[in-house]
């Protein structure tokens, strides 16, 4: 028994290999690095009965995670989210089998947290000091505080529109924070200076090949959640993809090693209309995105006009029989508040892009009676204040609530 | 085996019993009344092995929960919060052996949503269509997202200087919602005259007796992350003290029923300079406390001039030979940004209130060498945007990072 099966890393694009115990960024092809494990050796020698004794972390998958030594782990507790089933939302869109999974409970309020705790334990592991990344906010905040935790330096560039509760995260932690005037691709250019400057790691989206090892913790849990019975379609926000490209990963292991068997479920890469390159690369049955000219919506993190990893993002969706859809700002608004309503959940403009596109899915029939619906919330609610509006009456001491008030319905 | 050992509800000061399958509120005599269970039959016919098998939310030990009926289960999967190890912390509190115990990861990103997942479980199954409360303002939200969950209708009163996001949180979910131009003791009294208006259910802290109940879950879990061994000390930031009361209300159950055995840990109230009224009590070693002019603190959940429980948090300390202490508002800012660079938790100003307290109480030699220390972080510090300052500096397009950036060290 290995406490981790790492194997090597290897290239997507030209099919180089790589030996992963010492630092590799990018391919020398330019593609981004994925992380192999011995699947045969996993299969033998691990059981699903070994998680009973664990605990609700993601790190109870240690075997399919690339920290070699458990010294090295930087953990707060992220993992194993709740897989809430939404029993009066799904009757709204006439999905009877719809659930959240919701990575509003993981440490910084995202499920950005998951790559973190596992990139920066693993950049612990090959002894990294300082590290640099662009950032759309949640994953810079998540990476700074990670990196306090581990005693790494961090240095963390995000556009100056991110979410403003993301710059009191880095700065809280100690990191260097920088905004900048411009888009998340302004910010990756920044960095790519600044690692070539000074040597930096650079812990950018997929430059490095570990953060998606920690996403993929979603697409396991989500089958051990659901007693290792497969779903019949995820639908994900879409920004880089490192989650979707993840939840894909997790399940093809799993099939490998004989924990889930049958069809994979169909993945749906959501986005906004004003930042679609995936969806639009989707309908002209592209193999790569173009940059995304112009990019704006609410749903900051998904605010991304070219992904590094869209190919290996449309490959997952090609390949599940999959969609890619865009919803625009209204239903973004207009689903947040339905989930609150409906749910008690306050849930992030991304997760809200989902859930609208599941809605819209199931109108269009191309979700059909009776299957089983799992949306990726990936953050919290509370971390994007300016989404909703509220001005309440305010009273003074010893005024009297108007009795007429609680014949206000709650919708 | 019952799904619930519920037995009755008792008067903790005259003693009067009350059946508890309808609505109660307060003692005929002003005073909470307590939730009590069969615990000599929960001691015979449940053990600590049913749970291996549970989901890891607080609904794991629904037979010491009041609700009968699984089917009245309002849940978005709160619970078993990660208690995690602080070494880095520790060593500068010298303290070992100290942990957080870290409720920022449930629903609404506070451990109010314990209370409010069993306070609306058991108020839908005994029918309730209407509530109201006063909140400091996550209680709120807590409790207006769960009703909207539930189906009941919620009326929230919260003071104008309550965290603005719970506005948010509560006016998304649909609840009615004001404020007031003074203190949660202000908001009370709106609410206390609204429910006589209107008949609704006063769902204001310890005036239903279930809230408690889902707050105790904490110490159970405490216990079961600690592997059925008690801790030594155990910090809790104070504002109406329901935590402290539900933790040592379920430490006494558990050693009821024989699942931890010998002395409790020692509760320590911990209360801000600018309101701290138990800290005064306890000084004072009187059993109740008068109520706090004036009271003013950046953790603002901990802001309770006189809480109703106030008789019930201080017999928690004396008879755990604990301890109530104050910390200055300096002291709770240092110690929340000692938290993120050591730790890489965001913590809330409450928790960091606790974490000075242990730091203080190693210090003066009060917490010994060797001892098993748990804090209580209530909340996200996500929820509090305005206690970080941040001027990052902000760069154009195609500008470079200062290569001196990387030499400030991380503290």
């Amino acid at each position: 028994m290995s406490y981790s099966y790492l194997s090597h890393l290897d290239c997507p694009q030209c099919g180089l290999t790589y030996e992963p115990d010492s630092v590799q960024q990018l391919c020398s092809c330019g593609s981004p690095l994925l992380v192999r494990y011995k699947l045969n050796e996993a299969r033998e020698q691990w059981s699903r009965e070994s998680l009973n004794r664990r605990k609700p972390d993601l790190w109870r998958y240690h075997e399919l995670l690339p920290v070699r030594n458990p010294a090295y782990t930087v953990t707060l507790g992220e993992g194993m989210t709740p897989l809430v089933k939404l029993p009066r939302l799904g009757k709204d869109y006439g999905i009877a089998e719809l659930y959240m999974k919701d990575e509003s409970l993981v440490p910084s309020g995202s499920f950005k947290a998951r790559g973190a705790a596992v990139g920066i334990s693993r950049a612990k592991e090959l002894g990294v000091q300082k590290l640099a990344m662009p950032t759309n906010g949640n994953a810079g905040a998540a990476w700074a505080l990670y990196a306090a935790r581990a005693g790494i330096e961090a240095t963390i560039v995000m556009p100056k529109d991110a979410p403003i509760i993301t710059r009191s995260e880095v700065a809280l932690a100690g990191a260097n924070l920088y905004l900048v005037n411009g888009l998340i691709s302004d910010a990756g250019k920044i960095v790519g200076q600044a690692v070539a400057d000074m040597g930096l790691y650079d812990a950018s989206t997929l430059k490095e090949p570990y953060r998606i090892e920690g996403k993929k913790t979603m697409g396991i849990e989500i089958a051990e959640q659901l007693d290792w019975e497969m779903p019949d379609v995820i639908l994900y926000p879409t920004g880089g993809g490192v989650g979707l490209i993840g939840i894909y990963k997790a399940l093809q292991e799993l099939a490998e090693i004989g924990w889930v068997q049958g069809k994979l479920p169909r993945l749906v890469a959501v986005q906004a209309e004003g930042c679609a390159p995936i969806v639009r690369a989707w309908e002209e049955k592209k193999e790569y995105s173009d940059f995304w000219e112009d990019s704006v919506t609410s749903a900051f993190g998904i605010n991304v006009p070219k992904a590094i990893g869209d190919f290996l993002v449309l490959k997952a969706v090609y390949e599940t029989e999959g969609k890619a859809v865009a919803v625009s700002e209204a239903e973004i608004v207009a689903e947040q508040e339905k989930v609150a309503r409906l749910e008690g959940s306050f849930i992030c403009p991304e997760g809200a892009a989902a859930f609208a596109a599941a809605r819209k899915l199931s109108l269009e029939g191309w979700i059909k009676q009776g299957e089983k619906v799992i949306v990726l919330n990936t953050g919290a609610g509370i971390k994007y204040p300016d989404t909703v509006q509220v001005n309440p009456p305010l009273l003074e001491i010893g005024e009297r609530i108007p009795s007429d008030t609680t014949s206000r319905s709650t919708h």
